[in-house]
């Protein structure tokens, strides 16, 4: 038995994409199929077609919405490394915009030559993207696109969340306020994207732009915080077991000279604000569009901790500094809704027939 | 323009295996293809098909040979991670034998049903390997073999490597003699399959199941090691740039109790030899079956540092003790030749059509 699947990269991330018309809907089946697919129960992943590490284990599952005409539906899948699981309940925001050239790619959006439009529906959060995707070649792999964190061009992208605030909690400012402590340490949280927790990187003792082994060592201190905040957020109550993928949490600070991680050197004037987010239990190489949504909030919302650098009134897109480089993200407000704005790179990586072992669907 | 690829596991490795009929034979073109195909430019290698490690950063170019019938000419490249390049000066067997089970799956090689034997010579070293390929499914994809370091399950493939003996230096034993010193510490210098060099872990004051994080510590001796080794054998001379791809090097002890990586517990009854391999510049999660196939080579050579727990004069295969498991090798005599024999398991993961940018094939 062959799957048809193609991987796609959008932005900072690698994602399979499987045509939702062409599987089973059961949550479980799915579940299974992919673990196989990806090799999800081997620690490397050597025994599938996943990548080994997070931003590299991740599944899409589109199709056309059945309610909406226009409409895309995306499943988005987070395929455990060496776990044998998949996890249901994120987004991913690199993933939909490989997903808006791979339904262009396939067919289910027409096109009539230059940019097209879509609107995509997360399934598994309920987000709303409009998609822009720019003019490709014929194989959908050719394009002058870049991305900070990857080497590499791809056909552009322009990602809006529409309305992403309060999405997981009900609330913008889930506590009611946009500044609390979490231990005596100044916070900010937000929902937004996704539910992200923000410390400035001077109250834990760090520099502004901290390097990847400053944020190892300081792994621990940001899981209690991220514990507190996941408390204060409603996201999580006493005695519940620990979960490392809520709420995001970073640190901030001023911009000031750092080299990313792909060597490129930048100036205080190149960017607003500094972030180093966690990735779980490790330094995120960049940000997920997600926390760079809720940032893009945050950055507007008076009294936050980021008062002390930005000013909430201004118009212009954040530029957000990360360990890879910079990202843009602009909030905007259309036609009564709130947008938050990103410009992505996707490209076709691989057209596949994936076979699957004789009778692994079978629970 | 797309080029045709086969994800292949082979063994403990990953590997894209390439039709060698459908492309360009100049070795710059092929490479420029190949780190265009993985994008290899980028550290994370996420603007391609690879996997981002050595072990899944591999690719075989097969075809027949264009002067004796019958065999196979496999082209092995290990694309680099975020350097560009390809290095062509080395071979795989974890590789060849998905190689095996490719040629089976595209018509290579002609098959009645039940097991099917071919040979391969390895284009990069002049290795000749016999392949038997156990009975497939019709997707090449379902078996019931297992190697150590994968949880999955594959075709099975028996592997011999055909007289690998001085393949490189000339000489079985580069130095002439079965053991010598390097910096004080006693060392077996051998060539076969690849140049291997081999010293007690209890010279460096290891055990000799030493751990991950033991192994890291020692890395920047077992560097200065490898460097002589690399003088004394020949392969390097003084003034040379340091590499850390030869000769592979490694410590060996005596067979104790341990856990694997994948959490097996091993008794010292379980296997003959412990064995801890350096992987450039990190500790080998299991071993290359080119060092598999020296190892069992020194096993029977008298007056080796392997003497004081091996008797050299047995017929039994060798079972070489890894972090990942117990790695089984046979050596024997056959028609005049000597060969080592290893059992893999080996799959198709993914039949890919891959598109390349626009103009990347030019210089």
């Amino acid at each position: 038995m062959f799957v048809n699947a193609t991987l796609m990269r959008g932005g900072t991330s690698k994602c399979w994409v499987l045509d939702a018309r062409e599987l089973p809907s059961d949550r479980d089946v799915l579940g299974r199929l992919l673990v196989e697919m990806f090799g999800g129960r081997d620690p490397a992943q050597l025994d599938g077609v996943g990548g080994g590490t997070p931003v590299t284990s991740k599944a899409a599952i589109v199709g056309p919405s059945a309610t909406v005409e226009g409409q895309l539906d995306y499943l988005f899948a987070q395929v455990g490394v060496g776990t044998g699981t998949v996890e249901w309940q994120s987004n991913c925001g690199n993933c939909a915009s490989g997903v808006a050239l791979w339904a262009l790619a396939h067919g289910l959006v027409t096109t009539t030559g230059g940019a097209s439009t879509m609107t995509i529906r997360n399934v598994n959060t309920g987000t709303m993207f409009h998609a822009e995707v720019g003019q490709a070649d014929a194989d959908f792999t050719t394009g002058r696109a870049i991305v900070p964190g990857v080497r590499g061009t791809g056909i552009d992208v322009r990602l809006s969340f529409v309305d992403p605030q309060g999405g997981t909690t009900g609330a913008l400012l889930p506590t009611g306020s946009a500044r609390t402590e979490l231990a005596g340490v100044p916070a900010s949280l937000i929902d937004a994207g996704a539910p992200v927790a923000l410390v400035p990187a001077a109250a834990l003792g760090l520099p502004a732009a901290a390097g990847v082994a400053e944020l190892t060592a300081a792994v621990p201190t940001l899981r209690q915080l991220r514990r507190r905040a996941a408390l204060a957020m409603g996201l999580a109550r006493e005695g519940d077991p620990i979960r490392d993928s809520v709420p995001k949490i970073g640190l901030a600070g001023p911009p000031v000279a750092y080299r990313t991680l792909l060597g490129e050197e930048l100036g205080p004037g190149d960017y607003d604000l500094s972030v180093r987010m966690l990735s779980m239990t490790a330094p995120h190489p960049s940000i997920g569009l997600t926390s760079a949504v809720a940032l893009a909030f945050l950055a507007r919302t008076p009294g936050s901790i980021l008062d002390t650098w930005l000013d909430p009134e201004t118009d212009a897109p954040l530029r957000i500094g990360t360990l890879s480089g910079v990202l843009s993200c602009r909030l905007s407000r259309l036609d009564g809704h709130l947008e938050v704005t990103l410009d992505r790179a996707a490209r076709v990586l691989a057209e596949a027939k994936i076979p699957l072992r004789d009778g692994v669907l079978a629970a």
